[in-house]
Order: structure tokens, then sequence, then C-alpha cells
């Protein structure tokens, strides 16, 4: 499935490089009840997440991908294709929501919008974006709502008060 | 290390046996390089996760756990020993941050504290909990706090309206 942005190499997109309502889209990742099962053996051991069988007598019927999983796989999404940010992507926190469970065979795919974006007050050599990050399946519909804050590099440090510029 | 809690199979609490202010404690869990690598390389790609001597050169200094990662292991405190909860775990969305990053040789263990509960307007069934969940290292610093919703059972359907008792 083809990769609707720069691959990794060209991730050089710097604090000043970005605009409000800039939109990426990354790549697509399929999930599939091998990867679901090994997840949650690992980090979410829970019937709904480890066995079809069981998982038809839980709250949702059926094998469905922990929560973590997908905000797992919408990160490398993120790394790998959907938003080619200088010095990586690097979260200080957010707000994430599933407004629908994931199963087996679901194709997803991460739209990233830039909702906010500001110097830092006290590091000059970076600012803080905020993004939406939607994860979307095969059918359009959204499974993964993350908004969330980004530590974004500057292209230049600034002149210093004591710069001998014309200007200074 | 030690579990504070009843064991998995103890895991029984509904909405009726919750209050405001109630608090749970985990058990530990180690996390070592190999960890944070295995969980880099099929999640989070990115130099200051995957190799000790490219993250000297990065944001961090030092390889350190993907969020995500951290989030992931916070899920298996708190579905192992952290929170016995009837029919599992099964979070809504919330707020996540991470104050400080995990390096390798980290122990961790997830305090849990109820915030909020109320009964579902629509599902007589169950509830709607928040908790606070913060995420320490063996320092008894917060590396995570996530704030969730969570729906509980309800350990018995309310009578209907319908329902020919005494006082129906």
């Amino acid at each position: 499935m083809a990769n609707q942005n720069p691959p990794a190499e060209k991730a050089t997109l710097y604090l000043e490089d970005l605009r409000i309502a800039q939109r990426f889209v990354s790549g697509a990742y399929q999930i599939d009840e091998e990867q679901i099962r090994a997840f949650a053996e690992q980090f979410d051991p829970q019937p709904f997440h480890l066995d079809a069988a069981a998982a038809k007598a839980t709250f949702f019927g059926e094998l469905v991908a922990s929560g973590w999983h997908t905000a797992a796989i919408t990160m490398r999404l993120l790394v790998e294709s959907g938003l080619p940010i200088a010095g990586g992507i690097i979260g200080a926190g957010g707000e994430i929501r599933w407004p629908k469970p994931v199963p087996p065979g679901a194709v997803l795919r991460v739209e990233t919008e830039i909702l906010e974006m500001r110097p830092s007050r006290s590091r000059p050599d970076r600012g803080l974006v905020t993004i939406r990050s939607e994860t979307r399946d095969q059918f359009g519909e959204v499974v993964q709502v993350l908004v969330a804050k980004l530590v974004v590099p500057r292209r230049r440090q600034p002149e210093s008060p004591t710069d001998h510029s014309p200007n200074g």
C-alpha cells in the first residue's frame, strides 16, 4: 500500500515549515489476529484481546485490538510516513479516545492536522505544536483520535540581544 | 516483586464496589534495553528509542522508552494487579502525559485513584468511572499520568418501571 508522504529520510520539517491547518496522510497498516494476540499477551492480557471465542461473551462481543495497540500502530505510521518532523516525533502528552473497536483485518491510516503552534518561551531552539491525528479504518471510520503536543525544533536560533546586527 | 493487590482471578469489583478517592497500587515491572528496542522496532522506530549511541545526539541524550511503551506497560500492570474491575479494564479514552523519560533499568508501578463515577444514562447495566493512574519509577518520580474514562459494569440491573414490586 503506497505511502502518500515523503519517506522517513526526508523527515526534515522544522517549526518554520509548518502552518496551521496543514495536513498529512500516512501510509497504511493492516492488523491481523496474530498481531492483536501478540500485543495483548505482552501488554493487555484480557479475553477480548486474546481469544476470539472467549471474546464473544465480553463487552465487545468479538476479538478486538487493545486501544494501546492502535495507539502504537498510529505512532508507527506517524514516524514512518505520517509526520516528517526534523528530530523525530517527540510527544509531551495529549488526549486520546477510541470511538470504534479495531477487529482483525482492519487497515489503518492516520490523517494529521496542525492545530496550534508557538515558539517555546524558555527554549529558543524549539516550539510546541499541537496536532490532531485521526486513525481511520478501511471504511473511513475513525477508530482513534489523538490530540497531542509535540516538541518541534526551530530551523535557526533567533539572534541574541547582544548581537551586533544593524537592527540589534 | 510482590503484588499489592488481589490477583487477576479476583478482578470482580463492580460500580457499586468503588468509591471516590479509593486507591489501588499495582505490582512492579522492570524495563530493560532489549524490551525498549523491541517495542521501538515494531512501533516507534526513532533513534532515541533504538540505539544508545545514536540517542546521545538527540533531544533525550540517552536511550529511553517510547511513551506508548510506558502506556502499554501501565496497562499490563493495571490488568494484572492494579485495578481489579469485573469484566476487565475497558477504556473509552483519556488524557496522557509523560513528565519524565523512562531509561533502561527503570522499575515501574502504577498508583490509581478513583476520581469520578456515575451510572450510564442510556445503559442501566453499566457506569462510567474516571481514574487517575500515575506510573512511577523506583525513585517515586512520576513518568506517566493517565486520566481515563472506564466502562464498569453494575452488579445488579435496576428494577424496571413495570416491575410489580410493592414500591413500584
